[in-house]
């Protein structure tokens, strides 16, 4: 369905070319302080047309909040939050519906255009439909309010490009100065990786060709104990959330992958005197609960589907046919996705700590 | 909380050292004609004490079925569910919970004791309650009822150890032949380097250390339309489910991580008129729902940090001790997490196959 | 919180003076055909201002539907589900926000301003917030969504205004004309009682005073078999759906309270031999489950608590104070709340259809 | 599904002839001293055979807890709840499944026979299956385990009968010894009309009859702000709750169906300066929140469907037949539902109170 979390949850709605995208965020904390510009820059991360590295579609993407708050008295762009649920939609500036008219009866190779046809026994054939990556802005905007309620517990939230194609930032995120990230129009705060990373992007681009990557996230200032102990554990409701993001694949923790040729002994993260451990091969997660230290993460985005070269496909019918690039597409989407990985990020851990209130009557 | 699952749902309980595990498995369809002996034969699979590679805890570890059938006229074995809850359990005969009389007051490092405690205030010393890996016997019972539904619908769900260490099974699954997974005792279907898998794990049990590795799967037979498009992606699904097993650091499905450093071109699945695809890099999964094809995905097990070898840590005072082996214990927990996965899996298409039926009034 | 029910889910936002009410119905099933003036129809029903016995206050309530739909090629107003969620808005049009000014520190009797104080410890004081009955406009949408549905499957929603005050339309509903409820603004299809009816209410709003009564319904054309056997037996989500309604203290289905003086021997119903029952004291629901009659139920009202008279309450510092009448209000709620009864029911009906579908693999 | 609840949780299962009824109690706070005996007492007061009212089915159903506790200090009855899943099961001692052989191919009027096979195509017919009362012994099990929760915030429930066919006991909660319910077999505090009572069952009894009744309950000490304000409010819950027990057919609370006769000006109920009120129309609830003042409610019982006398009915074919009277059931239901109603009302304040927490960070 289309709700994400237990007590803070956001439920979203929207196609690429409707009216609008949105969201209804319920279950935030009365009487947070909610700076409506921060929400709005969050959603200029993601905003397409950014950089040279990003598709040209200038959607302006302004947010409007349409319930749960009040007027606070510090200014106009500061609101209280009720508690009752915050309604919000995005409108659909800049459509081009018309872009799509020959993809009516085509299925674009490793789209969701044949699966969405298989499930629902019809589409929305203009740029995705509710596959498009435009749904990503109700999680950018549930995910800003998130965040500000977290900065109130002093936890942040940071995600940046790791990796694109085979370069790769090696850095240990406690040697990477994390004020840095939008330093870089591809969102990698390894200055010197990050020109490399850029130029990568441009000459796939210019080969009418993508590219896919790691987003790599720390989150620290999280208390010891958020988390269910069994099927909800902390990273596996990480990894349900960043799975959920377009053209996600693959997701680890801690050591991850990594860990599976060490021997248990190497993985050992041993107590300091204050319960802070010496190492962090665990990824600030034990038995699915965090334990304090700060929780560390990645996550595999692959090349997208949509190329800007013809590709050969089928029709509706199963006749073979070719698709030419249409509309305006990124050549490597981590850049745009920083923010909703912090996004996807910030709602599962305030939603773990609003879950986690309920033990201590 | 301890409930997976939309539709058919499995709710669990138990500790290791209490009286009994066991489930309510909830929306299980009515009419299903339910082997006992297939259930047991399934939990044989997890049981400790198989093989010199496991643990020697002879648990026995027998499934009394308590509600939701009626017999059959078949045999004694085989009864019909009658789309009521199905109540299991199964008891703990072999308590050894002096065995942890001192690990009362001990944490051991990267083990659930801290995160329990900070999270409940208090916790179940013995064995590590509600922490350790029996709790993995009612997902084993549930998955095996999943698997007979699945078994209707002539969809299949397989995993195997396909790496011990660096010990890795190269070979695509498509090459493999998955009836003989359970002809070695690691579970690996590539029976030369099972016997090298074997014989690593051997090497490390005599050191008193353990070993990671990584398991796959494939569900083959699954037909297309599977999975919610946003937030319910298949794929997150499945990623949830098995990032919830004990001691798993990292999951991706298709070509996973390794698809980063690809071009798009290269992982474009090209239509065959038929709809199926020419390659399966998506891993059978597009836009988060199935598209037919074969879904491949790989779970990454860290080494698990019960050492059979004394080992440094704190007290709940924050005072330096040293804890001594006890209990019996994996050097390697893949061979018998296999089934594990298996269940997981099958629970997850069982259930996006009863959601998608909701669609077509 | 703030989403309703299982398969086909409500989630609802929007206060009385905030920038709109709205909402997202998930889960609607694709390939609907959806008139959008039937909605609006259901929506102007609810509306203020449309007979004397109702407020003046002109709201307009011109819905937008905003996602999840793709044009049909029958009419502009006629549209086609695409399965994924629809997102919805009303603006709110005619604020008078500083009518509610002096209302900022006081809380009203019987009213939700103390409980939500008490709850969230702030609230908006501005025409209730979110417990205004304008909260009943998403609720609304989202029914004539589902009446529109369950049109198709033939099933058929109606309610009406059955007692006010003291003045009950005592015929069985099998002798009314339901075609004739939106022929009195009472909507009361006895029109003789209905006359009745409007004279009592136009008489107490000229005392300045409010007064309640009874809503029924009748559900028809509802196959055996939906509802679940225990906690979700089909009345008892009937019964959660209608006690959610402003205003409302009691529900009752089948002969309801008046079964309690009787003797099993007289309740019970006997079955003809197509399964259809000669008597129906069940009122169509039997265990939980529908059986395939009419379902029956009637929902009772309070006098609401906004009088059009002075009356003594307290300030949030418990000092005693007077409020004035304020604002525009109905002195019988119940016109306008049987189109809110019948979305209530036809949103139970359609999820209990919907959430049915899952036990036929 | 067979889940009640949103933080504390009932999952259930169990039939009548199956080998127990027994549930799974998730979300219980950590800490809890749990006194076994009390849970067995509560389950007690549900047993058949109590008294010359009851059926003389003598079931024993002593409980047993499987998980989620350790010994306490104090005595072996006494546990600690240590916030991980309490597993139970009563097991079924007292088969008589031959008694409803001639059962298997005949509808029984106004029980859930024919609906369950609606719904689900088959049906255990020993006894009526999941649809018999026994169900009620997990949510019995799990109230007491509430109530003890609910004890350690000076919360109080109780429930008794207060009408009994047309013999009712008019005096106010608040002129009763409610002390005194179980003084009489009838569960009426009033005891010169439990006497009343108890003449009228038994000569109902002697003609092979059943009869009907109101159960009234109250909750004291529940604080202000409880419950949630639209879908969830507080007495839709306690309505659905109460609604999903066998037999009922309405739910009133505060004035209910009583005050729709009445005027606006007559339900307002004043404040005093601390906040409670000088009357309680409202029973305790306003806008679906608590209020602080004690919740009233009243339940509406049916006379049950199973007579001891011949029945005429149909078979599955639609033949006519008749039924003999079989097994052993109570003429009225009422005084062994008293502690079902306190157990339902108990498990959704505790749920409310729980979920009331997640507003404070």
């Amino acid at each position: 369905m289309n709700t994400f979390g237990n007590i803070f949850r956001l439920t979203s709605f929207g196609e690429s070319h409707g009216a609008a995208i949105g969201g209804v965020v319920d279950g935030c904390p009365p009487g947070l302080h909610l700076d409506l510009d921060l929400i709005q820059a969050e959603l200029d991360r993601r905003r397409p047309g950014q950089s040279r590295l990003t598709t040209s579609r200038n959607e302006g993407d302004r947010v409007e909040l349409l319930s749960g708050i009040i007027d606070s008295r510090e200014s106009e762009s500061v609101k209280i939050t009720t508690g009752t649920p915050i309604g919000f939609i995005v409108r659909n500036a800049d459509h081009h519906s018309s872009d799509y008219d020959d993809l009516r009866d085509v299925f674009r190779p490793s789209h969701a255009d044949y699966t969405y046809f298989a499930k629902y026994g019809l589409r929305d054939h203009r740029g995705g439909g509710r596959s498009s990556a435009r749904e990503t802005i109700a999680r950018v905007v549930a995910g800003a309010i998130a965040k500000q309620a977290l900065s109130e517990l002093d936890i942040d939230v940071k995600a940046w490009t790791a990796q694109v194609g085979s370069i790769a930032c090696e850095r240990d995120w406690t040697r990477l100065n994390l004020n840095q990230i939008d330093s870089s129009p591809v969102r990698c705060p390894d200055l010197s990786v990050a020109q490399q990373m850029e130029e990568l992007i441009l000459r796939v681009k210019s080969e009418g060709d993508t590219i896919g990557g790691i987003i790599a996230g720390v989150i620290t200032g999280c208390p010891a104990g958020l988390g269910e102990p069994v099927f909800g554990k902390l990273h596996a409701q990480l990894g349900a959330a960043m799975l959920s993001i377009n053209a996600v694949k693959g997701f680890e923790y801690g050591d991850g992958f990594a860990s599976v040729s060490q021997r248990g002994s190497q993985q050992a993260d041993t107590f300091n005197p204050d319960f802070t451990t010496a190492t962090n091969h665990s990824g600030g997660i034990q038995g699915g609960i965090s334990n304090g230290m700060p929780i560390t993460f990645r996550v595999a985005f692959k090349p997208v589907a949509t190329l800007l070269r013809p590709q050969a496909t089928v029709d509706i019918h199963g006749e073979p046919t070719t698709i030419s690039p249409r509309g305006r597409h990124d050549a490597c989407v981590l850049p745009r996705a920083v923010p909703i990985v912090e996004a996807m990020a910030a709602m599962v851990i305030l939603d773990a700590y609003l879950m986690s209130l309920k033990l201590k009557p």
